[in-house]
This record gives C-alpha cells, structure tokens and sequence, in this order.
C-alpha cells in the first residue's frame, strides 16, 4: 500500500488526518497558509520532513489564493507581499522545534525572491511548482537514506524504533522506517519492535500501522519496556528519526528518544538518526540551543477525550529531548552514513 | 485522608478497586480465597506488600468458610485440610513476581501448623487474627522504612518515582510513597515527580492522586520524559518500590524502573528503593531467577476498553524488569538503610 501522506488535489491540500489512524483513515482539505498551519499545530501532520513539505504547500495555497483575489480586484501588489508575508509567520509560527519547517520556508522564500518581478499569478504557479517538486524530492531522497540504512542492518536484525518515522512522517517512504523498508526490500529479513510512544501514540497507532501494512513483522511494546527487551538481548540496533540535528551532532527527536539511546549505549547496541540534510541545522551549535516545544497538558491527562490522571496534579509536556552525539552510532542520510557524528564530519558532509 | 487498601468489614474483606480510580472510589467484597485471588490476578489490588495482607486474608476467608459449613454438615476434617489447600494453591497462582504474596502465604501455613490440632473454628479465628496482624504490621513497617528513607531527603528534594509504591500498594502508608509521607510529617518540602507508569497507569492514576490527597506537591510526566527530567538537573533523587529483592540485591520492580535506574546513574543522581524484609528473597541468587509475569496483550492496545493500537501488531507485556544492585544506591528497609546492597549486607540485614 502506498501511503500519501500529502497529496494535491483539486487545487488543495489534501492531508492523512493522523489524530485519527488507524481507527480511521481520512483526508483532510487545506486551501490556506493559515489553515496548514492549524493542520500542523493539532498534529494532522507530524513528522519534521512532512511538516516541511505541508509548509511549502502552505506558502503555495496563499500565493495562488492571494493571486487569484488580486485578479478579481486588481489590488496592489504591496498587499500581495504583504499578505504572503503573513503567510509565511503563522506557517512559522506552528510548530518551533524541527527545523524541516524554518528549511522549508527559507527554500519558499528564496523561490519567491527569484521570481518576484513576475505577476503574482506567475509567482504562485512557481510556488506550487517548488512545492510539488519537494514533495517528490522528499521521497527520492528517503529512499537513498533507505538503502544506505539498510546496508548496516543485518538479515534478520530485530530493530527497535520511537515514534513514528515512517511514511506518514514525509511524503512517503520514512526516514527511520524508509530504511527498514529498503532493507526488506534489498532482501533482508527485518523486524520491528515499536515504541508505542506516548503521549500522542505514534508507535502504536502509526508504526505498528505501516509496518502491518507492509507486512513487516512488528511488536509494540510501552515506552517503558525498552530496557527490558535490550537487557533480554531482544534487540540488534535502534533507529529513530529526528527533528532537529545541531552541528555537534546532537539530534532532538520525540520525547523518549534520549532515554533509548542511553540504555543502546549500556547493552552495546547501535544506535542510529535516519536523517535528511534538510534536517541539519549549522546554524545551532550543539542541542541545547535546539527550542524544545511543550504541549498542551491536556495530551498527558489521557488520550484524546479519555482523561484517566488524578485531578489536581501538575502535568509536563515537552515534546521532544536531545540526544547527545556521542551517544549516536551513526547518521544516516541521502549522502551517506556519517559514523560518529562531530562537527568536523558533518561540515564536511554538508559542503560535499 | 487515611487510605485503606483493605478493611475487614462485616466478616469480609474489602477491598478499593484500584482498577477503576482516581475516576471512581468502591469497595469491592470478598469471600474466598478464590475470589481474592481473582482480585489479585486481575489488579483489583495490587502493590507488592498489598498483595501479601490480601492473600493472607484470602487464607482466612476459606478458613472461616470451611470451618461453618463444617459446623452445618459435619464433614470430615480432612475435607477441611485438602480444601484449604486448594485455597493456598489458587493464591499463590495469582501472580507470579512479588515475593510478598509467597511470604505471606508461608507465615499463614506456618500459623496453621501451628495450631492444627485445634477445631476448623479455632483455626480459623486464629489465621484471621494474623491477617488483622499482618495488616497492622505493615502499617507500623512502612512508617519505620517511612523514618528511614526521609533521612536520605533532603529539604527541597524533587524526588521521582516509578507506579505506584504508595498506600494504595500497601495496607497505608505506602514504601515509596511512605517515604515521602514521613519526609514531610518531619517538615521537610519534598516535590514529587510521578511517571503515568503504562500500561496500567498507576502513575497518573495511583500515585498523582494520592499525593494530590496529602496536598504533597507531584508532577505528572509520561514514562518517556524521565530522561528529560534529569537531563534538565529538574529530579534530585529517585525512590522506587520493589516486588522482590535477590540475595545480591538486583531489584525487580514495575517495568520500566530498570530504565529510571540507568538514567539516574548517567545523571549521578541516587536511586533508592523501599522494601521491606518480606520482600526480600534469600532463595533467589539474583534477578535472573525472578520469574517475570507476561500479562494480556489487551493492557498495551490501549487503556481499558479503549483500544488505539493498530489491528495485527504483534504486542508484549512484561509486567516487571529487573535493576541490577550495581544500579541500587541503597534499599530502604524498617531495619535501616543498605547502602550498595550486596550478597553480604544483605544477608547480615536479614540475620541481625
């Protein structure tokens, strides 16, 4: 089953409602910046390179929207900037912590300022022109990180993953499950144990959902069990996706991922980042400079509408942790595996 | 608030259904050593030493309901003996880890040899008099651990603990729980910071709410945070309960504590753990002989009838992991404080 986490359809965007898989499987319409947004906030999309993606579509939506009422009133043109740069705010604005987002934005942004001496209408037509072509970027590059990743996994590796990196987390394919995919793919034999990651449950409602789809064996276990399946030798190697990776190496990624690569590093496990360059941030030097985002308490209390905590208790949310580098085995990108990441390898990957 | 776990009431035992709290407060009733085991199996109460009074109680009811149908059919006593033990049989098969429950059934065969040569009624009379005072005792132990645990807080102290170790696991009071208890009736601050403890939530559900009851300030995060927390300097120590304790000190306890204690040792932060005598088990060399109970896959779909996690995943439940001593800055036990437990401390905690 191919899964399109976004599509363009009928001049919108169309997205996977993920609040609601697997019970249900609905698309949702975006034909907005503002909108996109809202779909990004709420979580409809989640995954730093999918969140890219719907950015950049977001950018487009206003353009073409913006262009098409400037037909219809011939307004000036400043309104049209001025517009779009609201756009480009509340696109920002949405969620802080993966920079997919802010790359994506930038990448727009860079678009826009070569072609701004065209019409809006011709602008906007660029616009989604870039964004389709993301779109599609995303998956080439997830499946040369796939079969990159895939060569350090060995037949029949039982490997543990947090989160939900997967095709649902980019345009399709996945960073972290793009290359157990490769790996089956390629041959191997592959199996899975999934992190059922709370608060938002994406290992147990969006890992476990794609690895049966694809028919990959997969275990989910609690967040909390990660320790006793490594310490029962029931793991060969962890891969995991991130949000942010600094230029020391250091990667943030969903809560709960520090404390995997912590208890890999005990039991000698490998501990890889399935990680695009668009994922790298030079411009942070090491993870504490990465903003970590803290969600609303409400996702802590229960699960959707179900609240089961006492009343009365102080809640926390933060949504992702850091990973220092010296934990991590390996990055995994388009480019190549960078083993030990520092930041001497990873400039140099990046100006390669 | 008092809490009482279990109560004798009205020639039964009661007990809270911890299944359905903080959401609502019931007894439940109980008649047999069948049903209490039941009760036990199915986490009507639960909590190590809890689990201990309840199957000494259990022991009692089959004693009293043996011996007045006796009375009514004059059936022969060795209908009796053989039908109490299939009353120790069916509790010892409740649950498999905490040791507590076989402690607790060896002192009631102990009592009953004891006085087997008295009538059913005076045997009886006399096991029930000893679940009154294994329940009593428990209190007196927590608060005397409570005593000795408080020591090790300091004024301030942000203190993180793992499910629920608290009265609702004991018959009051609580071991971890009981800890904190005792540091602030000694006007101590103490925050505690409390994992929600999946699948069975005694975190969010247990421990928040009786801490919100002593208005002793407690802060609920997912099992995944705690590295987070610590890697944030936010938790000064950390204070578990145990299900049974090997000769040389390795430590099983709920799942997941095994990761808090490798995360307190990266962040040097101490790792304690309340346990009482009975929960020690000279007959196990170390944590490896700890039989680990695998409950119902149906635990990690989701949270009671509320199933989230997608349909074919294959799921494990292990309800217990093992802490290695090497990990265990001290057992708090009535008796003291072991600092480094090891095979000899132990043993000359236990002989002294």
């Amino acid at each position: 089953m191919k899964i399109e986490t976004l599509r363009w359809f009928n001049n919108r965007l169309e997205m996977i409602d993920q609040r609601i898989l697997p019970a249900a499987f609905e698309y949702l319409s975006y034909d907005s910046a503002a909108s996109v947004a809202e779909g990004i906030r709420s979580m409809v999309v989640r995954g730093a390179p999918a969140i890219g993606v719907a950015a950049a579509y977001g950018v487009a939506l206003d353009a073409l929207r913006l262009s098409f009422v400037l037909r219809q009133a011939q307004d000036e043109r400043i309104e049209f900037d001025k517009d779009m740069e609201t756009g480009f705010t509340v696109l920002a604005a949405s969620r802080p912590t993966a920079v997919n987002l802010f790359w994506a934005l930038q990448r727009m942004r860079k678009v826009w300022e070569g072609v701004a001496a065209q019409t809006p209408q011709q602008i906007a037509q660029r616009l989604l022109a870039e964004a389709h072509e993301m779109l599609a970027e995303d998956i080439r590059i997830n499946k040369a990180m796939g079969a990159n990743g895939a060569a350090l996994l060995k037949d029949g590796a039982r490997v543990l993953t947090h989160c939900n990196a997967g095709a649902l987390a980019t345009a399709g394919w996945g960073t972290a499950l793009g290359v157990f995919r490769s790996a089956v793919e390629a041959g191997k034999k592959i199996s899975v144990i999934a992190d059922e990651t709370r608060p938002f449950l994406q290992g147990a409602r969006l890992t476990a959902w794609e690895m049966v789809q694809e028919n990959i064996p997969v275990t989910l276990i609690t967040d909390n069990m990660a320790g006793y399946m490594m310490a029962h030798g029931e793991v060969d190697a962890v891969v995991v996706g991130t949000d942010r990776v600094a230029a020391n190496g250091d990667v943030a990624n969903k809560i709960g991922t520090y404390m995997v690569a912590v208890l890999a590093r005990r039991h000698n496990i490998p501990f890889y980042v399935a990680c695009p360059l668009s994922t790298i941030d030079l411009s942070v030097a090491s993870g504490k400079d990465i903003p970590i985002e803290e969600r609303s308490v409400d996702e802590v209390k229960g699960f959707r509408d179900f609240h089961w905590a006492a009343e009365g208790v102080k809640i926390r949310n933060p949504a992702f942790d850091v990973t220092p580098a010296e934990l991590v085995t390996g990055l995994i990108t388009e480019k190549g595996v960078v083993l030990g990441p520092d930041v001497h390898n990873i400039k140099k990957l990046m100006s390669s």
